[in-house]
């Protein structure tokens, strides 16, 4: 653990948080805030914004390379139920960082003609460049989950996708693609506080769609296809990590560190001119 | 002017700062803070968090209403001479809002497929959606900038670009495009010492390129170029601003500004609710 994540950490959240063999979701509290060292929100107002001066450093390096190069590049997949806190990542996690160092994405319900496609199809045309740090809300990862609780693809069709996708993470990864899969992970009862409020508040009304209740009513099944979805394409090169995000500040607070951390595994280095230096200042200095 | 205006300014930086008939860039003096009423930088930066939280909201109302089939949007268009702080304005005043609402593209030399299409088709292909703030890092402008000064175009070709894009502009904002175009205004001496220090440091270096210099020898050809395009394409339906850029902290707060009053202009209203809200209420709240 580098310095900045000793002072808010007692354990490093990148290896807690990790989904690895014998995981279970429904073990997971999603009010507990594991790794965290802080009892109360002062410190972790101010981890925020140590975090995001030192993420954003980083990504500057990322980007730095990519005009001399360097092929690298992040990809952070965002899955969540309805109310965890996606947009929230996105705002305050990813609106953090230059926005030019940016390619964000919202997945949809698919189109017809990305539906006349494999379901990869309209995933590899939004990854990032190089130097980029690729944000997907929502991902492929739709493919086995509404695709799964909906039964919008058969059976053998679903057991197939989750091969498709580790080899296509594989893929990505090789070709020195960093992916970092966070599902954020919230209760029932406080999904149903979230969209109480959505009703209840003239600003937040525009969030709510009354088909939220409907995939709501399927609370458990969602969660059978994520238990699911986890353990069959966690791998080393495309580990997902489960954030308990009832307290939205150790979900921002965590999937900021789990970016730092990806990053500085990468060990970056501003990159050297390709210039004379000394001609250029010559040059310059005589206009 | 709306509270916060009047809080940090004694004059409305969007009146003082537009392109008017009888405009002259060489009479701008860049180190200037045209309306800004404090003396100090704590000022400006108090001035600048207020700005965000203001912007911020504005944003989402623009970005709500959208779901709910309002269609307009604002394009912010960014030109200036290298080193001018483009990069700046777009970290720390379109950084400072939603991504989820902000669709950013940067324009570079043209590729071969691009300069086999009209100079604005490249452009159409970049244009917000409905509920997006745009912003375009360098512009269809450079066809009449960089072009002129290279001679990239004939005169006739040239003379008719300005036509074309006031006619293309006058479309945009017909169909709902709030156009706001902002020319970041340094003085020759101040891009002199700016190019020399991303020579001295290390993490600057990646963003000198030594064709810089090359342009930066054109100067004097590359105002007259910004005089002719202002005065030419400057309408009430897509104004110029000319921003003194030297003192980043002014143009930072100026940029913001002319976001934030283009946005109230909008008059935008938190969409009202297409479904029945105590309906709704109970539905949720029997799960």
């Amino acid at each position: 653990m580098g310095e900045l994540t000793k002072k808010f950490w007692n354990d490093d959240p990148t290896s807690l948080l990790r989904v690895r063999g014998g995981f279970r979701l429904a073990d997971v509290d999603p009010g507990s805030t594991p790794g965290f060292n802080g009892v109360d929100r002062q410190n972790a107002d101010r981890a925020l914004a140590e975090g995001a001066r030192v993420l954003s450093t980083l990504q500057e390096k990322l980007f730095a390379g990519s005009k001399f190069g360097d092929a690298r590049r992040v990809l952070l997949v965002l899955q969540a139920m309805d109310t965890a806190g996606k947009g929230g990542i996105v705002r305050h996690v990813v609106g953090s960082v230059d926005p030019q160092g940016i390619r964000l994405y919202a997945f949809k319900a698919p189109t017809e003609e990305e539906r006349a496609h494999d379901f990869l199809w309209r995933v590899r045309k939004r990854l990032p460049d190089a130097g980029l740090i690729g944000v997907f809300d929502r991902s492929h990862y739709e493919d086995v989950l509404i695709a799964r609780v909906r039964r919008l693809a058969s059976p053998a069709e679903l057991e197939a996708r989750y091969g498709q996708i580790r080899e296509f993470e594989q893929q990505l990864a090789d070709e020195g693609t960093t992916i970092v899969k966070v599902m954020l992970q919230i209760g029932s009862d406080d999904q149903k506080a979230r969209l109480m409020e959505r009703l209840d508040r003239a600003d937040k009304q525009w969030k709510y769609h009354p088909g939220d209740v409907d995939e709501r009513m399927r609370w458990d099944t969602y969660q059978e296809a994520y238990q699911l979805a986890l353990e069959r394409t966690s791998t080393p090169a495309a580990p997902w990590f489960v954030v308990p995000a009832e307290k939205k500040w150790y979900a921002r607070l965590a999937v900021r560190h789990l970016l730092i951390d990806a990053l500085e595994r990468l060990a970056l280095e501003w990159p050297v001119a390709a210039f004379d230096v000394a001609a250029e200042k010559a040059r310059l200095a005589a206009t």
